[in-house]
């Protein structure tokens, strides 16, 4: 259904574009007919110029949203809402050759659950890297809710470099907030289990399931989590959730929310009322208060024990040290968010329509003066409530979360049953705009958000609903993000787009120019380990060599071939490929498919990958460049050759399909000539120009320098072959010189169209 | 590098949006004001109208994108250029639960090769399901380049339903080509390798190693590939590539090109200069021309030998019974494209600067007088190229594929190493237009471009590299599809579309409305196999049993719990679950994902879904719904309880973590009856009004209905244990009938804010 049909246009008098000679493909074109034509107001027009990117354009700030069960990581622009990439994190990947190549099946091995391989994840909250507060661009966070565990995202290749499994934990949701300057990253459980692996009846929950917090500790030279200096608090069984870290004056201290602290055990299908009626009960749950500086202390003094691979630090101690509190806040939360200058904290009680806004001033002077109202069933003090609140203000129906802008004071709360978007002075407590989104709300981000500085700007809703959003694609719909403009006064909807894959929770979005990401890797890099691969291999040092029962192929990448292109084994053989990119080229990725033995790789520019399998069968394999390199990348092919135990090749050398004569070679010489023509004019026009004040084009004049390099090899084999008047060779390296001379002219006319349309200077 | 910034940007003098006080958030804010701060000139903002969608409104094509070596297909709207879904096909992936769920698996496994699971495809050509030369909306066949396959998806559910595989290739390219009724799937080899599974040394190449071409029988009645009526054309050992069935007049005829026809085996580890010199030393390749009507003649008159479950028809057969044709073509082309009328053929030659157009009826007429040039070393009749040819045109460098206008005559093909689109008149061979793209293009598709009447209209081009368009994500780069307007003369370029994941190779474009997936299946629906699942469990028949070793677990799925909330089982037991989706509401699917288990499934209304895995460790593993469903839905969870072999359960029932008293029920009660009157006043609002006019809302009110429904249930329960003075139980039952209510709430609000937006009026 056409909704915008519906709309009234109103008239646009002098709206027309009047366009001069110098644009005539427009000139017959109104704006007007074409806003008429497909039913756009005044108002679409205006969200549309604010968010259209022409080419070549950049967005301001790239978000970074989870991607719920499809175990990924999904990067998108603001205001273009172009979805850049999906990082592949929890979930093997193909195109990006993760889970694929030995390098990423080791991260994914980091991630094996009881020894098992999980093949997904179930991504909830992406956290940046932080430093004093503000978003630093260097690491992304993000937890897996399903089977408890935090990945680390280098922000330098957008690559995931590892996975660590939470010891304790059998379920968290509460995962991935930082501290301050990216100390710990923090992983509240969800559903309460054992800390043990052994089974526990349901009957002893009250005494043997727990919930807990772990704060990861962050190796920040390393870019890596340190299991061995994390600690674990050990909570009771309710069901954790969200947390946030404290800023400034709160700076040292977490806060973790909670639901369920009925601890409920369901049980319908034997007449038990369901875990929904059961957990949602009483008026309030608990925020969790602790203290992890104080926490840090105790650990670096020794006082904590270690357990599993990390330090515990068991109910009793947290209470008797003073690490731990709780109070009060109502039915049901969501989200907990702590302001940008830390001073308050903001709970939403999803089954009640207030949002509770806490002060850290009041909670500590409770704290100082013990005002509490008891202690749970576990013996933590319960803080009192009205004594930590600053204010409570009814937003509306299911309010979530809150993000904050740039002004003081100001936040926005979702509200997931009213489906819309509360603007509020949470000073103040007054409700300032409220916006309808489609449908029903539950995270929302605005512009560096969760920063001591938010920039506000730009507000993104995330939708749980998009029902008629879209054309229909199946029962299984996509996802809304909805872009609201907030810099006015009242807040504008912008734009809404679609989540073709995974089902987002939350999104963390960075102004753009923090992120400096690089587009090639050192040659020879390993990139998951960050290191230079041990199976790195220059240009023309290609080898295959056998080990024991094991192959190892030390190849090679580049336009428009794969060095080797016959690899010859033993059926039986293990098989075990290195390839090397060796380009250097920006975007000038190669790929590797190999028939029937499940081996795909993708090889990004000095990157070293590897894929180890066996040969069980004897046969013939093909194999492939997977990715559109140059004009002869379809020739970019090999074979793997598995021969039976035994077999000896018999004598005949490889027969010509084609037999090449003199004439053959010199037309080839001749072509050969005419390119090198074209190509000289070509690189005529760019060096008469300005290029070097082109950093894309002097790049691109790089790369076909490079491949002029090898045209002269290869022209130079083919003379002396033909010296010796063998034409056959003579005629295949005239044909390779050729080639290289295609992708010089490739690049040169690349460099040149680039130079035209950017307006380069003749020099004089 | 925000290139758009350097634009100068026209004065827009009286371009300022002056609006009423009806739109007051604008009224601060001018057209021209957004253009200057974001650098867009006139011809931006053109686009930005043309390509801009509304919330809510619907694209005019919907485009499916192979995904290249991600193995998937990439569904997106044009002219919005929004990414409405990844369709799981070759890889598994977990949002979708493919790959995860027993239905799916089961589809995965027709995909083996010999025996082993491949776990990717490399996706190239999608082709949609024709009825008399029209695009009917039906079905995608897609193939997989790297494992010879093609897939079945569905258009009534996106979903894939079939694979098979290719017995004979070891490699494959040009796939999928469907025949004007989709009679056929037409598939070809791309490197040719034996057609046995058996090791052939390279130097028995030219005897043994063989290229072909598959027509998969397809059965329209069953929506399925019907491998035992399919037949394969066994042909040289040339590379061949890219086919495309006839039209009209050609209909019953393919054409297929190839190229490597030198059948040069490369080696550059051993001195041999490589494949992609070997391959492009011709300066012609050869278009093969195949009659399938007749070769489905001989194999239903018994004459075609069968040979690993289909036809087989050996070369000397195909020469023999004159079913196939070569046609010199210029050197290795990408592209064969026959016309919408089926008159021509066009051949792009990348190597060449020539595109050719052969004409149908001379082809004939060549085959009817024998004018052959000769044959070829297998005694396939080699056409004489010149008596084949309408026209020669050339249009740039690296010519590649080509697409069809609705204006006769009129075809857009892409050129490679000119980064170009040329619009050209391939009956009299002259170039109309040429437009720049960024950067290397590959396919382009018009809209409804592969059909017997394209509506031209929009172009997309899929270009093979982006570097620097967008922001930067790393080494890794996204592909870049660039949309262009191609209603006027000239060609505009309108909008750049980031590809996030996935490198796709083809795109075909159909009218939306054209497609009319459903939202629901039908309650317990095996949606793979297209039948009643046995496993299908109604509401209340939810039941746990053991056969042997397997515990088969029949539960349901409904907002806000998973019943049964609790499973036990045993140490070794292989758990079998099942789960039915109850929900008929639109989007309003469940998933599931429990711990440790890597079981994770999407269940959308109505279906029926199986995870099989054994437990092979006793202890506790925690499940939950994964799609943000409801309010509740952090609530919907339970717990598998795997028990040691031979445990003993203690008498002890379960401990409640709080208690309620009479005092808790009534106040329950009241929540409940000031709920009640909430929902009363939105129910009294829309029957007020003209709700039966507005399908979305009559959904809403049927799926609020039921939600009530449930309701009363639970307060008839509340009040029996009350009755019994159990306020335990009863209160928890009132709490369970508070939850419905709120969802009740939730969409009674919901329909409510779609009235008002929608301008429902008052029934008098």
């Amino acid at each position: 259904m056409k909704f915008y049909k519906k709309r009234t246009l109103p008239l646009l008098i002098g709206l027309t574009l009047g366009l001069g000679a110098a644009s005539s493909a427009y000139s017959q074109e109104s704006l007007q007919d074409v806003m008429k034509a497909r039913g756009l107001t005044q108002k679409d027009l205006l969200a549309a110029a604010k968010t259209y990117t022409p080419t070549g354009g950049r967005d301001e700030y790239i978000a970074f949203s989870s991607g719920g069960q499809s175990g990924q990581v999904i990067v998108y622009g603001i205001p273009s809402m172009r979805i850049l990439k999906y990082l592949a994190v929890f979930t093997p990947e193909p195109w990006q050759g993760y889970g694929f190549d030995d390098e990423s099946k080791a991260v994914l091995a980091q991630g094996r659950i009881q020894g098992k391989d999980i093949l997904y994840g179930d991504t909830h909250h992406p956290a940046f890297s932080e430093t004093n507060g503000e978003y630093d661009g260097r690491y992304l966070f993000i937890n897996d809710k399903a089977n408890p565990r935090v990945a680390v995202i280098d922000l330098h290749d957008f690559e995931t470099k590892q996975i660590v499994v939470n010891p304790f934990f059998k379920s968290e949701h509460g995962g991935a907030f930082v501290t301050g300057n990216t100390e710990y990253v923090m992983e509240a459980t969800q559903y309460a289990a054992p800390f043990s692996e052994e089974f526990v009846p349901l009957e002893e929950f009250n005494e043997k399931y727990r919930g807990g917090l772990t704060y990861w500790k962050f190796d920040n030279q390393k870019g890596r989590i340190d299991m061995a200096n994390s600690f674990t608090f050990e909570l009771p069984p309710y069901s954790q959730d969200l947390s946030d870290a404290g800023k400034g004056p709160s700076e040292g201290w977490g806060f973790t929310n909670s639901f369920c602290t009925e601890r409920y055990v369901g049980g319908i299908e034997r007449g038990r009322p369901p875990f929904e009626a059961g957990c949602s009960q009483k008026d309030t749950d608990f925020l969790h208060v602790t203290n992890w500086k104080k926490a840090e202390e105790l650990v670096k003094a020794g006082k904590v024990k270690q357990e599993k691979g990390m330090y515990l630090i068991p109910l009793e101690q947290a209470v008797a040290e003073s690490l731990v509190y709780l109070i009060p806040e109502p039915k049901s939360p969501h989200g907990v968010d702590v302001s940008p200058d830390g001073t308050k904290i903001i709970v939403s009680g999803k089954l009640d329509t207030h949002t509770s806004v806490y002060s850290f001033e009041k909670i500590q002077k409770a704290i100082a003066e013990k005002n509490f109202e008891g202690t749970d069933p576990y013996g933590i003090p319960i803080i009192n409530m009205k004594a930590a609140l600053h204010k409570q203000v009814q937003l509306g129906l299911g309010p979530l979360h809150t993000q904050y802008d740039s002004k003081a004071c100001v936040a926005y709360t979702s509200l997931y049953v009213d489906s819309m978007v509360a603007k509020w002075d949470y000073c103040e407590g007054k409700i300032l705009d409220k916006l309808s989104i489609h449908y029903n709300i539950g995270h929302l981000v605005s512009m560096e958000g969760d920063s001591v500085s938010p920039d506000g700007k730009y507000l993104v809703s995330l939708n749980k609903l998009a029902i008629d959003r879209f054309n229909p694609v199946g029962p299984l719909h996509p996802q809304n993000h909805q872009l609201i403009d907030i810099s006015g006064d009242q807040m504008q909807l912008l734009y809404d787009m679609p989540l073709p894959l995974g089902e987002p929770h939350y999104v963390v979005a960075i102004k753009a120019d923090k992120l400096k990401p690089v587009v090639r890797y050192q040659s020879g890099w390993d990139s998951r380990s960050d290191s230079r691969s041990p199976y790195r291999t220059r240009a023309g040092r290609e080898k295959i060599e056998k080990e024991g029962d094991t192959v190892h192929v030390y190849g090679t990448l580049i336009r428009s071939h794969i060095t080797p292109e016959i690899i010859e084994v033993e059926e039986g053989d293990t098989v075990s490929l290195h390839f090397t990119n060796l380009e250097r080229a920006e975007d000038e990725t190669h790929g590797f498919a190999l028939y029937g033995q499940n081996v795909n790789l993708s090889v990004e520019p000095g990157k070293t990958v590897s894929a180890t399998f066996k040969a069980e069968k004897a046969g013939v394999y093909p194999y492939y460049c997977t990715e559109f390199c140059s004009a002869l990348h379809l020739e970019m092919q090999g074979y793997l050759l598995v021969k039976p135990k035994g077999y000896q090749v018999a004598a005949s050398g490889m027969q010509e399909g084609q037999a090449y004569t003199k004439a053959d070679y010199e037309k080839q010489v001749k072509t050969n000539v005419d390119t090198q023509a074209v190509i000289d004019s070509v690189v005529a026009y760019i060096t008469s120009h300005n290029y070097k004040d082109f950093s894309e084009v002097v790049a691109l004049v790089e790369d076909a320098t490079d491949q002029l390099g090898f045209a002269s090899e290869a022209k130079k084999k083919a003379e002396e072959f033909a010296a010796k008047e063998d034409y056959q060779n003579a005629t295949l390296w005239a044909g390779q010189h050729w080639q290289y001379q295609v992708k010089t002219a490739d690049l040169g006319l690349r460099a040149k169209t680039f130079l035209e349309e950017h307006g380069a200077t003749k020099i004089k």
